[in-house]
């Protein structure tokens, strides 16, 4: 299933699956189904994703039915997705947690600057906090900050936490996703530069915007490119159609279920959280240095695609 | 005023107000003012703090009321501090960030490990984002997570945002913040330590427990005891009873107002995001170090006092 988050006609956030090319409200759609009388033993949905996900519901039944019955197109709570104004698929995320997980990423942006591989890396997956409270969708344009002359997108995936848990055991962990999404991690290197020195990482180089979309996908629709607890799924960036990066979601150090086994130990998470993988080998100027491109503009358009999961397109102002 | 929260006889957490000796519920303080004729432009105040910021209410008139009208003590909204149940003033901020900003604390910490002064921490406050989704109160116990053998406590005061702003310049700081109160950041120091050196700063080291309380005091209480943009208010920590830590919060060396002004650049700030100031001087073991006393243990009892904001204790288990 796709999930979307969408601005209905009255400029009201809802939640949405994406089937084909259209988007069925969840919450009016289980209503007509319904009425039908299908998915009845579903209670009403919410409007947002974050409740849907807090209250543990389940499309799965609502999604098959709209796949076989495909008149739910021509009703009102159906929207064809070339008019949508998708929002991000989780606009208001309970928790942002980014990780760092890809090594040739890590060797090579340190490399970069004469610094060798921390040993410490290999040892556990290491993440930082961010700002959950400026998520922004896909097709939104992203302000350039008046402090930096140094603005650089991250390819990454972003996983969303569906179940609440603790201490979860990396076996465990693909039952604790709701879905995984496209994720732009923007960096403003000039500030990040200057704040990591004092040791406490990243906070305002990161803390300005971070692009999620354009849906969330669950991990059942992935089965057919999973290799044990790896997904095989192309990476790709492009400016201003100038393809610059290219890496596989393969290639992570650290499986997803490790990094929420890390992210739960002693800890809980909630439906909700959201954890970045961090950014896959080549997946930044920072990493591919301003010969190769320089740092972003305003006018620029950025694409991040991730197979399966869609293109995530931003332009900077 | 001095705005907690605290578990009714129902088990639900509802925001009040501490006057005297006793808590008045908000909700239905202001019901039984207003029946009195009292606080009539008031509309009804929401059960939880957080909302109650985001809607910009106002609790002056009430607490006025209640200082002159003391029969309200014996009302069925109001109780006895000594029988209350208190969580953290605000138990689901909405997101935290903790400063650096004393100098002394960072001096002696890094000098401890034989590391300079680094200069840019001189230029801006640095902050990190961490877990705003491990608060816990006063009284409350504090489990060692079992993955460290290093636990410390932090000697912090934690500022509550009341009013949405952004790039909120210092001078005007101070109307965008709700209260202050006493803020302990545990920290793990053995897992801090490993994962800093990878440059992501500390995560896991203090992502399990941030304590928060009694209460949060609004700045008008303190016009007394500011000289400028600092507040002379002594801090001090006790383990088991000894005091180990001494400080002022006047010799922070960024105002309220930089932090503030620091974290709102090109970012949104919300009514319910808490921000701490960073450890006063001799606020933690870490910089006293362990010749001083050992790291903490389960049985031990901590207690953070800070001048005009009382005493969070927390007992470690």
């Amino acid at each position: 299933m796709k999930y979307v988050t969408y601005l209905d006609t009255a400029g009201d956030a809802r939640a949405g699956l994406l089937i084909g090319g259209h988007i069925a409200d969840l919450e009016r759609g289980l209503q007509w189904a319904q009425e039908k009388g299908r998915c009845l033993e579903q209670r009403s949905y919410p409007a947002s994703l974050l409740r849907f996900l807090e209250l543990g519901c389940d499309a799965r039944e609502l999604a098959a039915f709209f796949r076989e019955e495909t008149t739910w197109t021509a009703e009102d709570f159906a929207t064809p997705l070339e008019k949508a104004n998708l929002l991000a698929p989780l606009p208001n995320p309970r928790s942002f947690r980014d990780f760092y997980a890809f090594e040739e990423h890590v060797k090579t942006a340190r490399g970069n600057r004469g610094a060798d591989m921390v040993p410490e890396w290999y040892d556990f997956p290491v993440f930082y906090f961010s700002n959950h409270q400026a998520v922004v969708g896909p097709e939104a344009q992203v302000e350039r900050p008046r402090y930096t002359q140094a603005l650089d997108y991250e390819l990454e995936i972003g996983i969303v936490i569906g179940k609440q848990g603790r201490d979860i055991a990396p076996e465990d962990a693909h039952e604790y996703v709701a879905g995984l999404m496209v994720l732009n991690d923007w960096s403003a290197r000039d500030i990040q530069m200057q704040e990591v020195k004092v040791g406490l990482g990243p906070a305002k180089g990161k803390d300005f915007a971070t692009s999620m979309g354009p849906y969330l996908l669950t991990l059942d629709e992935l089965e057919d490119v999973r290799d044990g607890n790896r997904w095989a799924l192309e990476m790709t960036a492009r400016v201003n159609g100038l393809e610059l990066s290219r890496g596989n979601f393969k290639g992570i150090y650290f499986s997803l279920g490790e990094l929420i086994a890390r992210a739960s130990d002693g800890v809980t998470l909630y439906p909700g959280d959201v954890l970045g993988t961090g950014t896959v080998g080549t997946g930044c100027i920072l990493e591919l240095t301003t010969n190769v491109h320089r740092w972003l503009e305003p006018g620029d358009v950025v694409e991040l695609e991730v197979e399966r999961l869609g293109i995530l397109r931003n332009s900077i102002i």
